[in-house]
């Protein structure tokens, strides 16, 4: 028997036929519901014509043996939004299956990762991504990531944090803020980004002052502060202006 | 009418619903063969039951006005292996379409640059990404990139030049060969893998010394020289000793 890791992409057409075969194979479906958010789970339902179990952070993080152990039995499959490897969660989680002689099969989907081309900036040229959390007074990592990038001439992609469970998403604007407490310019320009990699995804270009107070519409959020850009991505960039 | 520029991942059942869906829409269908490679033409073919045009680098960067009308008449989709943004190529293309006001539809796919996350190594750590091309004794642009992201404990993956059309592939000893050749110093472990994203790959973590000697069967190739490790990546990577 196997433990599926299924990444299931951003929106809800990024399924692929591989994901779909194994959904077929899966005795139970969990839906990875802690690490990020996509599509609706009626519709994922009714698509697979399946019960989907919701797997939180407590079950992911602390009971993950269990998962584990029922792929012993029977075919398990794991949903991630975006791609199924992109946490270290989930690269526990293989490691724990190997040391459990569980066969893991891993399903790759669309990827926020890639995505962030949609603003025309190259991926080849993205550092380290960061992440700001929702507590973020006392956390310098994140915009030591941007400095350490940005000196480099390289883009950072910075992930906003999220709490599906409770419908919480650090704003743009938040993010902003930490930036700008940090340490960077108000005339900095950035880019920000809601659903990207979905049909009304909203891409706007332009300093952190005024980026600010764009309304961005739903979640899900993300910030990209540009390093040193090529005159094809400048160029691009500006049809978000 | 709409350009539809569409990823169809690293392996045949990576295609998403999204792309099948837009791929019915299109009256020409083209693949572009010359950023990457990935299935079989024919399989393609058979699967959507439509002819499959090549799209060379001269059609690409040269002649692409020429693509970009048509889709001011037809629905006409360009199949790209892996994402479908991947390249300046076609950041260039959807600019060209911007400004003779044709619509397009970017629809992504699986990628490499996810794929790499296979390996156990967090994609939240990786830096630039490098190139190695086959002319490769006056580049020192892809040992340079290396050496930032290493500086910075960041991970890199070096992406081996490739020509699809005369079926020719850097392989995995040359790009060795390039990073030892620029100072990189034997003994330094590093990542060898071939055919990531699909269900025959094959990764290989150890010193540059034992690397070049193994045998990594068919294309593509790809290798990944970790920066700092966290203990979890470190403990996976020793599956692949």
């Amino acid at each position: 028997m196997t433990l599926y890791l299924i990444g299931i992409g951003l929106d809800e057409n990024d399924l692929t036929l591989k994901a779909l075969e194994a959904i077929k194979e899966c005795k139970e479906i969990y839906l990875d519901n802690y690490t990020s958010v996509g599509s609706d789970v009626e519709k994922l339902e009714k698509l697979f014509n399946k019960k989907i179990l919701l797997a939180d952070r407590d079950l992911l993080e602390n009971n993950s043996k269990s998962l584990i152990e029922k792929a012993k039995k029977d075919n398990i499959g794991l949903l991630v939004y975006g791609d199924c490897l992109s946490a270290t969660t989930h690269i526990s989680l293989l490691q724990e299956a190997k040391e459990l002689n569980v066969k893991v099969e891993v399903i790759h989907g669309v990827s926020i990762l890639t995505s962030i081309s949609e603003t025309g900036l190259n991926l080849y040229n993205f550092g380290k991504v960061a992440s700001i959390p929702f507590e973020n007074k006392d956390v310098k990592i994140a915009y030591d990531i941007l400095k350490q990038n940005k000196r480099l001439g390289m883009h950072t992609l910075l992930l906003l944090d999220l709490n599906p469970k409770d419908k919480k998403f650090l704003t743009i604007k938040e993010g902003l803020d930490y930036l700008l407490r940090n340490g960077l310019d108000k005339g900095e320009k950035v880019i920000g980004c809601s659903r990207l990699g979905r049909k009304d995804r909203f891409i706007k270009f332009g300093e952190i002052d005024k980026i600010k107070d764009v309304d961005f519409g739903k979640e899900p959020y993300c910030i990209i502060v540009p390093g040193k850009l090529h005159f094809i991505e400048e160029e691009y960039l500006l049809n978000f202006k």
